[in-house]
C-alpha cells in the first residue's frame, strides 16, 4: 500500500518523492525546434502535468500508458496550474510493489461494507435456483473483478469499485419498488439487478486505465452477460426454462431502448423496474460528477456537456437545515 | 356513499338495480334499418353495453356523457361478454345524493393514509421557505382537488387519488436518493416532488370521466404549476429569488427531454433525480395496469401497447418465497 | 402428401372435397341478432372466406387457429371474391395423414436443389474450426428445423423454407464481394452469413402458423443464434477466442443498426457486407411479394406499405429481349 | 456619446486613442517560456487581436471580460490580418462616460423610427383589455430594455435593438396574413406578436456582451413571458380568462414544436400564423448575416453551418433592375 | 354553367333535380344478405350519402369515380345528416354541357381577379431573361393547367384554383421581405415564388377528383419543376448559367429539409425566404380549413390531425373591433 | 507519364528531384515571431510536410492549391515521421508535360479492362432505346469524364476511377439479383446502375483535388442526372414515356430515403434493387479504406468515423486457406 502523501495535499515548492502513473505520454517540438517529452503523471488524487527537455531518449523508447514511474523533484506552479518539476524519473520495479491500480480514482464507499452489503443481499433470495446461479457466477475470481471493475469508462460510476457500488444502489431502489408493488417478482429482479451489468467484467479493461476491450467493442456487455447467464444456468439441473428466459430478457433489455443497444426493450414488469432503476443510479451519479469536476473554480456552470445535451448548474444552495437553525437562532436567542 | 354491489360481482341473470354512469351514448342503426340507442354505462368496477330499442328518444335529447342514471334490468350475456338488459331507466336526482365521481375507478391504497403520508412529509420540510409555500399552495380547496385528480387520462396512475398516489411513490424514491447523496438538496427535491404534478389539477377535468381542459390542452400542466409557484412564492417575503429560480425548474424540466414537452432540460442534480424518479413511479405503474387489463383471458402477452413500443408479457412466474417453502417441505418432510 | 387441387384453380360451382387449415375462426353477429360463425380457410395457394350459419356451437368450442378440417361444399362468389359454401365440415384425424404445415405456402425453389447448395457451400470452407463448428450447429435436427422454417413472420420470405432461401442468397451476394475485395475473409464471411438467422428455428413456430415463440419476443433470434455459436464453439478444442468473437460480432451486428435491434453495430468489413447482404436479398424478396399481393386486380399501385413507407408501382414494362425481337422482325422481315 | 473613429476605417499606421471594449483577455505563455497578456479589443464595428509582453500583471489581476479601457498605440498588420500595437493602456472611468454597450454592434435601423412604429402600432389594437396589458407590460423600464435588448445571443438579430427590430418584422408579416385571413383575431396575434419574445428581456444580459441569466438558462424567454403575462393580466379586472388562455398558448407555442422547447404545440390559427411568421423573420436574417459574415474574402460559400444545416452560397448575382438599365441604354443609346 | 341550387342550400323535403359527381361507389350487403349500392354524390357545396336498393346492377357495371349523373329524388335526413332519397338516375351526356370540374370544391377568390394579380407581378419584373422564361413556361396552356390545379391533394389549398392562390400569397408575403432585406434578389425570388410548385400541374389529376398521376409518385412535382425549367431556360440565348442554377436550386430546395423531399436544403437567401414563405400560406390554410372542417358541430376542438401533431382550437373570440364599440357605446351613449 | 520514384519507396536521406501537387500551403508564425512557409506535398502514393523558413514571399503570392512543383531536396526524419527538407523548388511548366491529376491516387483496377467491362455490358442491352440512351449519354467526352471521376469526395472510391470502378461493382451485384429474379427488368435495372451516378461528373471537380462544384451545391448529382436522361431521351424518337418514368425514378430514388437526398423513395422492385447494390458496394470500399487508412501503425482499431458511427477494426485473422494448408503440412510432413 502507498504511504505517500496524495499531489493534492501538495504545494508550490514541496518535495516530490512518489510513485505515479504514466497518463500520457508524447514528445512534442517548442517553437525553437527543440524537442521536449510531455508527461501527465497521476495518482489517485491528481492528474499533473510535466515536461522532460533533456536526456529522454531511452526512457521515451520503453515507456508506456500505465506503466508506473518513481519521480524526484519538487512542486512548481506555472500560470495558475501546479506542475511538476522532475530532477529524477525511473521505472518501477517489482520490489516496489507497486500496483497501477493504486493510482486509479476509486469509489467513496467503503470496500468491505460494499461487499457485505452485496452478500447479504445474495443471501436472503429465496429462489434456490437463482441464489444457486449467483453464487455460480460471483466465484471468487469473478467477484475480484466484478468488485472491482468501474461501472463505465467515463461517465457514470467511472472509477475502481464503481461496478459494485452502482449495482448496490439498484438493489436498493428495486427493493423499494417491490415494497410499492407486491405484484414485482422480488428475486427475479434483484437477481437481475446483480447480474445486469456483469458483463462489464470484461468489456472493459481497468488494470491501469479504463478501455474498452476488443471483446467490449465487438460482443459488448449485455450480450457478455447474457451468454454468461446461459451458461451457468445449464450447470443447473432443472432451472427453469422460464424463469431462465425472463432473467437473460431483464439483462437484454436493461438499456431500455434499442438505440441505447438492448437487442430488446423491456416486456415485463421486472424489466420496465430494473431499465428505469438503472437510469436513476445512473444520472444522478452522472451529473453530480460532471457538476463536481466543472464547477471548481467558482464557476457555477459546467461547459456544455453533450451527454446531458446541456451545460450543468451548481445552485449552491446551502442545505436548508442550518438555514433553519440560523433563522431559529435568531429567533430564539 | 354507494351500497349496491359492484357489477363485476354480479353473474348472468342477477337482478340489477343500480346507479350507473353513462360513459358514451349513441344513437346507431341496425341493418333493418330500425334505430336504436347504444350505452356505455358502468360502475367503478366495470364497464359494460347495453342496447335499447324503443322508446328512447326524449332521453336521448336529455343525455349526456358523465349523467348518472338509475337502472333497473337484469344481467345477460351475448356471445361471451356480459351485458345489461334494461327495463327501466332514468336520470338520477338530487335527491339520490349519488355523485358521478363514484362511478370512478379509484386507487387502491387508502385515502387518509396517503392524506398522512402527505403532510407528515411537508412539515418535515426544514426549510421554512419553502415549507410555507407549500401550506399555501396546499390550502384546503387545491388539496381536496389535488388528492381527487388522476395523474392522467389513461396511461399511469389514472383514477381518482392517482396523482396524489403517484407524488407519494416519487418522494419516497426522492428520499431513498437523498439518503445515498448527500449533495443533493433534500428540501428543494422533496418541494419539487410535490408540486411537479400540481397543474394536473386543472388540467384535467376528473368529475364524470378524465378529460383534458381547454386550459390544458393550450398551457399544459408544467406552466400551470410553474405559475402558481411564480404567484405564491411572491406573497411570501424574501423568499429568495435563486431558491424559486431552482424549484420552477425541478418543474419545468420534470419531463426530462424538451419533446416530452418540458420547456427546459434536467440541468440540476435535483432536477435529473425527480425526472427519473417520476419515469420510475410511472412506468412501472402504466406496465403493471397494461398487463393487468391485457391478459385478463389467460393470455401472456397483452395487445401491442403503442406508449410502449411493444407487447408486454405476464410470466406468471409465482413469487419464489412459495417456491422454496414448497422445497423446503420436500427437503425436511 | 397432398392430392387435392389447389383451391386457386377452382371456379364459381367447383365442388369441394377438401382438407383445409383453420386461419382465423370467430363467430359474430349480424344485425338481424343471429350469430354466425365467420372463417378463414386455407390451402398453400389461397386463403378464402367462408360463413355457417347453423350448429356451429360445438364445433366453435373445440376449435381454435391451425387446425386442420375437411370441409365438403361448393365455391361461390360473393360481390366479385370467390367464397366458400360449407355443407359439411370435420376435423381432421390422425388417420388423414395431414400436416397443418402441408397448408402453408412454400418457397418456390426446390428443397432438395437448395440444400445441396447449401451442403456444398459448406463442404467448401477452408478454415477446419469453423467447418466443424458449422457441422455441429446444422445436425440433421437442427437442419430439419432450419431448412423447413420461414424466414420472417410476414414480410420477407415468409414462407416455409424462406429461411433456407434466404441464407441462400445470402451466401451468392457474398461471394461475390469475395471475389471483388481480397480483403474479406471469405471462411468467415460464408459461415457468418450460414448462421446469422440460425436464432430463427426458435424465435419463430411454424407449424401451422408464423408466430413468435415466448423465447423468440423475450431474448431474439440475435442473441439465440449468439448464445448458441457460444455454447458450440466451446466444445472444440483450440477453437481461437478472436475468431470466435469476430463470428459473435457477425451475427449481432447482421441488422446493421442499433435501432434495427443489433446490439453492436457493424465494426469489421465482414460484418459491414453481411448486412448489406441481408438488406439486398431481404428487400427485394419483401418488395416482389408485396407488389406481387397488392396488384393482382391490374391496379399498378399496391396499398401503403408501412414498411416500405410508400405504396409500391408494378410497371408492367415487359421485359426487353421480346420488345427487340419485334423490332428486329421488322426491320429484317 | 463616442466620437472616435470606427476601427474599421482605421488603416495599417493609423494612430489609436479608443476606447475599446475588453472581449476576451487571457495569459498565455509564448514558446520561450515568456507569459505574455493576449486581448481581444472591439468597438461596435470590429473586434481585433493584440498582444502585451511586459508590465501587465497588476492590470491582470483587475481586468475582466467587459471592461472597457483606453488604449494608446498605433495600427498594425500581422500576416494579413490587423493587429493593435498598445503603447498605454488603462481603465475607464465614470468622468470618461463610456458605455459598454457603446461598443456592441447595434441594429443598421434607426430606433426612434422603430420605437415609434411599435407604439403606433400598440395604439391601433382596438381591444382594450389587451392594449391596456401591452401598456402595463410595455411600461418605461421594461421598453428600456426590450428596446435594447438583442433577439439572441449569437443567431439571428443578435444585436442592440435586435430584439425591437425582429418584433416589428413579425408584426408586420402578421398584418399582412391578417389582410389575407379575415378569420384571424387581428388583436390577439399583433399582440402575442409584441410579447412572444419579450422574456429574452430577463434572458439574456446584454450590457457588455450578450450571455445568458441564470434564470435564462433554468427557466427560458418563453415561460418567463407567460409569468409575466400571468401576473400583469391579474391587475386587470374582468380580464377574459379565455383570452389570457389563448394569448400565454401564443407565447408557450411560438417555437412551433416541442423539440424546439415549446412545452405546447401550436392550436390555432393565431398560434400558426406567429410561429411561421418568426421563423420566416429569424431565418433570413440569420442566413443574411450568416452570408455576411461569412463571405468576406470573395469566398461565394461560408464554412458549414450548423444551425443551418449546410454551408451557404453568396451567388452575387447583381440585382436585375441596373442588369435591365444597361440592356435599355444598349438597346436606345 | 350549372344553375342549379348548391346542395348545402337545400332542406329536408326539398326536390332534387340535380347534376351530381360520383366520388365513391360499392356495393355492399346489409346483414339482411340483401346488397345495396352505396353511394357519395357531391356539387362543389356538400358530399352527401346515398343508398340505392333495388335494380342497380348495371348501373353499377358502368359507373366509376368522377362520373356525373343527373339524380331525381328529395332530400332526407338520416340520425342527423342530410341524406339522399334517390328516384332517378342517369349518367350525364355530352349535350347536358356539365364538367366534372364543375363539382369540385373551388377557391373563394375570384378567378379572374387572381389571374390579373398573377399576370401583372410577372409583367413588373425587370430582368427580362426571367420575364421571357416565365412567359415561356406560363403559356396559354400551361397557364390554364396551372391556374385550375389545387395546390394539394388534401392538405392545403386543396380545392381548384388553390395553387394559384397559395402561389400568390407566397409572393406577397416575398415581396414584402423584399422591402424589409434589399439584399435579397427579388426578381429571382419572386420567379422562384411564381414556379415552385408548377410541377403540380403534372403530379395531380385534378379532372374530376384530386389524385397522384404516376409520374407525380414516380419523379414528384419538384423535379418535374426543376427539369422544365432546364428545357425552357435553353431556348433562351445566352440564359445565365447561374442564374439558372440558383433558380432550381429554389425550385429544390423550397420544401426545406431532405426529410420533406427536398434533394437539397436552402443555401441561398432567397432559398431560406421562399422555403419558409411557403410554409407560412400552407400552414395557415391548412389550419384554417381543418378548424373549419372539424368545428362544425359547434364542438371548440377538431379531431386529432395527424399533420399537425396536434388537435386544433377554435377560440371563437370575437374579433375586437366590436368589442370596442360596445364599450364605446357603453362609455360615451 | 511520371517516371519518378513514389515517394513511399524512399527513406531517410535519399535525394528528392520529384515533381509534387501542391495540397495545402499556409504562412503561419513559429513562437520566435519567426513566419514560414507550411507546405503540404503529394504524390499518387504519399501526402509529405515540409517547412520553408526563408525567401518564400515572391514564392507564396504565386502559389495556390492544386499547384504542380518541381522539388530539389531530400528527405528526413522528424519525431518518427517522413518530412522533405527543400533546396529548391519552383512552379512547373507546360515544357514539363506533368498533369496535376498524374498526382492524385487511383482505382486499383486497370483502366482498360474497366472500360471494356463498360462496354461490353452496354452492348449487351437488349432494348434499344435504352442502348441508343445510353450512347448518346456516353459518349466521347462524357465517358472520359465519367471514367476519370472519383465516385465521392472522400468517404467511397474517392479516387480517380473510383466512378467507373463502383459503377461497375453495382452493375455485377444486379445482374446476380436478375439472375435470382426473373422479375427484375434486367436492361432497366442495367442501364439505371449505368446513370445512376453520373451526374457526379459535374457534382465534382477532380483535376488537382476532389471538390464540390457550385452546381453540384446548388442542384446535386441526383437532379443533374434526371435532367440529362430527361433531355437526351427527347432526341429519341417514340422514347416511352413510363420507360422514362421509370428510368429517372431509378436514378431519383437511388440513395433510398429522403433524409439521405432522394427525393422520392424506391417504389419499384429495380429502384429497391439498385439503392441496396449501392449501398452495398459503397460500403464495403468505404470500410476498406477507412480500416486500412487507420490502422496504418500496428493498431486494429481506427479512430472513430462518423460517418459509420463507430470505430473499425481490423481483426487481422489471416485467410483460412494458408491456415489449413499448414495444418495439412503438420498433418503430412
Amino acid at each position: 500500500m502507498l504511504t505517500q502523501k496524495e499531489l493534492i495535499s501538495l504545494k508550490k515548492g514541496d518535495v516530490i518523492k512518489h510513485f505515479l502513473l504514466i497518463r500520457k505520454c508524447d514528445v512534442r517540438t517548442a517553437k525553437s525546434n527543440k524537442p521536449y517529452l510531455s508527461l501527465e503523471l497521476a495518482d489517485s488524487s491528481l492528474t499533473i502535468q510535466s515536461n522532460v527537455w533533456e536526456n529522454f531518449d531511452s526512457f521515451f523508447e520503453k515507456v508506456k500508458n500505465g506503466d508506473v514511474v518513481f519521480v524526484t523533484g519538487f512542486m512548481e506552479e506555472y500560470m495558475g496550474s501546479p506542475q511538476l518539476r522532475i530532477t529524477n524519473i525511473r521505472f518501477a520495479e517489482p520490489s516496489d510493489k507497486v500496483d497501477p491500480s493504486d493510482f486509479l480514482e476509486k469509489s467513496k464507499r467503503d470496500l468491505n461494507q460494499m461487499k457485505d452489503e452485496f452478500f447479504n443481499r445474495m443471501e436472503s433470495i429465496s429462489n434456490i435456483k437463482l441464489k444457486l446461479l449467483l453464487k455460480l457466477i460471483f466465484d471468487e475470481d469473478n467477484f475480484k473483478k466484478f468488485s472491482t471493475a468501474p461501472a463505465g469508462k467515463s461517465w457514470h460510476h467511472s472509477y475502481i469499485h464503481g461496478l459494485l457500488e452502482h449495482t448496490l444502489e439498484i438493489i436498493k431502489i428495486c427493493d423499494l419498488m417491490c415494497d410499492i408493488h407486491p405484484e414485482l417478482n422480488r428475486d427475479l429482479l434483484i437477481c437481475g439487478a446483480m447480474l445486469h451489468d456483469f458483463g462489464k467484467t470484461e468489456e472493459l479493461k481497468f488494470d491501469s486505465s479504463f478501455e474498452y476491450t476488443d471483446k467490449g467493442k465487438l460482443i459488448g456487455h449485455i450480450v457478455i452477460s447474457a451468454m454468461k447467464i446461459n451458461e451457468e444456468a445449464k450447470k443447473i439441473p432443472d432451472f427453469p426454462e422460464d424463469l431462465k428466459e425472463c432473467l437473460i430478457h431483464l439483462i437484454l433489455s436493461h438499456q431500455g431502448k434499442l438505440e441505447y443497444a438492448s437487442p430488446v426493450v423491456p416486456k415485463t414488469m421486472e424489466a420496465i423496474a430494473l431499465y428505469h432503476a438503472d437510469e436513476l443510479s445512473a444520472k444522478i451519479n452522472a451529473y453530480k460528477r460532471a457538476i463536481q469536476a466543472g464547477t471548481l473554480n467558482e464557476n457555477k456552470w459546467t461547459k456544455f456537456i453533450s451527454l446531458a445535451s446541456t451545460d450543468l448548474y451548481n445552485h449552491g444552495i446551502s442545505s436548508e437545515v442550518e438555514v433553519e437553525d440560523e433563522i431559529n437562532k435568531t429567533l430564539f436567542d
